[in-house]
């Protein structure tokens, strides 16, 4: 442990603990007011430490997106953990079933045949059946059956294949409230209902929407969420959270003063990465907002200066990055600015599991 | 090492050796048929075991950005570093001075009194100085003196200074021959040696323009390229290389078919990065010329399909990315595909060294 900011080599991830403790909290306490369960996605954190801290406040479990983050976070004690993507591979599936074998309950989607094939092959001598989502395309246009119809054929296969069984519908909807997720879904649902199916979860997510979007409704009955814990400029800027609910900083180190106009800072794109969600600028500089970074290179971040900056060689500033999720990504450890004081190594458990 | 492609848990980086080390001994040859010596940048490949193999062929010795990078290159016995950055604060001055301790030769960069007066202090009781060399910006608009009297100016500092030794100056100039190079350097030079000061190097660097930039006049002595070594789609959409010529791919597998104009695969921000380096979509699909990939989330990468193409779920399909030095720093492990046949882990010893 450190006792300050002075002492940390820049460039650097300050993860505020009592922000994220608080933004937990409130999001837990949100959906527990408008009875949904929440399945935390650890993609933002991939931190053990804070997967428990989410269990412990009330969530039902975690959702992860590939097998090597499953496998961290098993390893770390959290034994019900939904895998949001197609699995395809041998490698992958053996890996899948090994999982299934020491946690209390997995789940994946699928949304094809292909990969539901492939699942109840792998999964047929198990000796508990694995639970598999269709995803529904209800307008991300990313992963996802295209109809309603579509939905309950696969519902109706995931059914009467061996060594697997089927868990409910799941949509990663697209963001700004663009999705007809109800339409869908209550389609879906009443279809696979028709056939003598149960459906029992209706998963949807997204960080950006999770104030209003689906809660109003009994068909959504599990919500998703990642960024949340920590928030991002992106969040930020879109008011969907305050400035202050970011618990994640980048602190930085200014370089050089090349000319009135410019400074450099030590966090370029190996920490900030070069993701804008349509946002104009690397990040927002805390305490200097007529400053903008323009520009990153790997080990660079160039600051257009605003008229009334001052920039000194030596100074630290902080940023809040566009996209938090990308940015505990590129680091093995962040720093935690405990609620009471100093600062401890956050070991970014699941950095890098691409597989 | 595994024999074949199929086994390869998706997404991957393959590096074919074969091409790399094609790429390195045709840019040596170049380098001395116009008498320049060469000191590859390592953070392309951030691996010791192509560090040596550009020393093999020739290399004067290797560039680093930071100094976990060094550091990780003199473990691993390359004893000749340049480390091309402002080197600021206790820690980071503690680290430096060691690493002088176990290095044959050591040398930074410098372009502001603070960082100069630093590295002073550091190195005063040294059992050898230190080599800087003063940055100048010569229309890169990074860091870097804004003139040539002002390095000028800063050369005679470190002349004057204990621990430290002048060493020369240094450029990253801008892409496309927009720089005025020779020209800011030749004052700079002749300055510097009216004051009877001896400025031995004069280094450049750049991948995109390492065929032509600078070699045509002996003001350049030394040249440092850091993306030559594996190419990426950059370099050969600006013809600095062919397709043939890029040794990185990102392999990857179909996992969805959601439509007929709509694949996705496997490989999304979090191997290719959203490095756009002015290009159309984030990199070029091997044998899909008409295939754009045009968003990544962190997990998936969305392609819309050609006419002609037709897509198989379960199908590897290969890219070559945008940028090729920010895929290797994602990643903890790569495959190296041998010159004799199958692939063997090839580990990025520097991965993610931001400080």
């Amino acid at each position: 442990m450190i006792s300050s900011l002075v002492e940390v080599e820049t460039p650097a991830l300050i993860i505020r603990e009592e922000v994220a403790l608080r933004n937990i909290g409130r999001f837990q306490k949100h959906c527990d007011d408008n009875g949904l369960k929440l399945r935390p996605h650890v993609k933002t954190h991939k931190c053990v430490h804070f997967a428990k801290a989410q269990i412990a406040a009330g969530a039902v479990g975690i959702t992860c997106q590939k097998i090597g983050e499953a496998e961290v976070m098993a390893d770390g004690g959290l034994d019900d953990i939904l895998i949001s993507y197609n699995i395809l591979g041998d490698n992958k599936l053996g890996r899948l079933r090994s999982l299934g074998e020491r946690t209390k309950a997995l789940s994946v989607v699928a949304d094809n045949d292909v990969v539901v094939d492939g699942l109840s092959r792998a999964f047929e001598t198990a000796s508990q059946p694995l639970t598999v989502l269709v995803e529904c395309d209800t307008g991300g246009r990313r992963c996802g059956v295209q109809t309603p119809e579509r939905a309950i054929a696969m519902a109706r296969r995931i059914s009467a294949l061996p060594g697997i069984g089927f868990g409910g519908l799941m949509t990663y909807p697209a963001v700004g409230g663009q999705s007809d997720v109800l339409g869908f879904m209550k389609l879906a649902k009443a279809g696979i209902e028709g056939c003598g199916i149960e459906c029992s979860e209706v998963s949807s997510g997204g960080s950006p929407d999770m104030w209003h979007a689906c809660t109003h409704d009994g068909t959504i009955t599990e919500y998703r969420a990642g960024t949340y814990i920590f928030n991002d400029r992106s969040l930020a800027e879109r008011a969907t959270c305050t400035w202050e609910d970011c618990a994640g900083r980048v602190v930085a180190t200014v370089v050089s003063v090349p000319s009135e106009s410019r400074a450099i800072i030590d966090a370029g794109s190996k920490i900030l990465t070069t993701d804008l969600l349509g946002l104009d600028g690397f990040g927002h500089l805390v305490g200097h907002p007529q400053a903008r970074i323009t520009k990153l290179n790997e080990e660079h971040g160039i600051v257009l200066c605003g008229p009334d900056d001052r920039f000194e060689v030596g100074e630290q500033v902080h940023i809040v990055p566009n996209h938090i999720c990308v940015v505990t990504n590129m680091l093995d450890n962040a720093w935690l600015e405990r609620k009471r004081g100093g600062m401890s190594v956050l070991t970014i458990d699941a950095r890098g599991k691409l597989t």
